[in-house]
């Protein structure tokens, strides 16, 4: 059996589904804090990334933890692996490209449009919250990132 | 020696590498036919990274195809692999992040703002060229990331 950093069923693991679920439910969070964001297409967008990837990275982290206490491995087997690998990237690329899309739309409205237009003007302070809601969309893809090489390493090496 | 599907210094690999390319330069040349295009963080941001994926693709495209006829490997030493991966899975995540921050730009302009802003109104041409460059830029996205999986599964078998 590997077991090396972000193994699942190891303390490295379960820290890293807790901080994606930390992060996720963050952006969440934060971004659903004003009704004002579902008016941003890309902003429905990314609570929902951020509602699977949350979700996501719950399930794997119980799992974790549940190895954990059980000493029962369950990556031994390829085609769970294989299950976790696809669930991963796909999770972490939608991950990226939502917090993409989002900070892009961010840009797009406070500079290229000088902070104002037809979907609404947003006060100082939203601004502010969906900007940390996207700085921490894009601090759960960088978890999650970890955990999908980590998974793919498995994978390619067993 | 490993050789499957899209090792470097094999057809399939050229081909992956000709096609990165091709796309890559497409989105650029649609993305640069209108002044527009420049007014937008996110458009000149996206010609960027294309040209980055562009140039990347272009030097191992040659590569592969100086190794096809010499018939030398290049990627039997461990630390030009390592070297092609980094490239590869940071082009292929600028890619990613790019083709996304921009067709986030452009559903927000054509979607949530109807399609006129203080950025200037695109005429309906460009805004399907617009959209054809963002899709070839997910296209080149696409085959940049096969590359980068394929490079990433080479170092961790040898």
């Amino acid at each position: 059996m590997l077991n090396f950093f972000g193994t699942p069923g190891t303390f490295t693991g379960l820290a890293l589904r807790i901080s994606q679920f930390i992060f996720a439910s963050g952006s969440i969070v934060l971004m659903i804090s004003s009704n004002t964001s579902l008016n941003f297409t890309s902003f429905r967008m990314l609570i929902m990334s951020m509602l699977f990837q949350a979700t996501w990275s719950f399930c794997f982290g119980a799992l974790d933890a549940y190895t954990l206490v059980t000493k029962r491995v369950f990556h031994n087997r390829r085609a769970n692996v294989i299950f976790i690998v696809v669930g991963d990237w796909v999770t972490a690329l939608l991950s990226l490209g939502a917090a993409s899309a989002s900070a892009a739309v961010m840009v797009f409205y406070l500079h290229d449009l000088g902070g104002g237009s037809a979907v609404g003007r947003l006060s100082g302070e939203y601004e502010l919250k969906f900007q940390m809601s996207i700085a921490m969309a894009y601090m759960s893809w960088v978890t999650s990132g970890i955990s999908a090489l980590v998974m793919l390493w498995i994978l390619a090496a067993t």
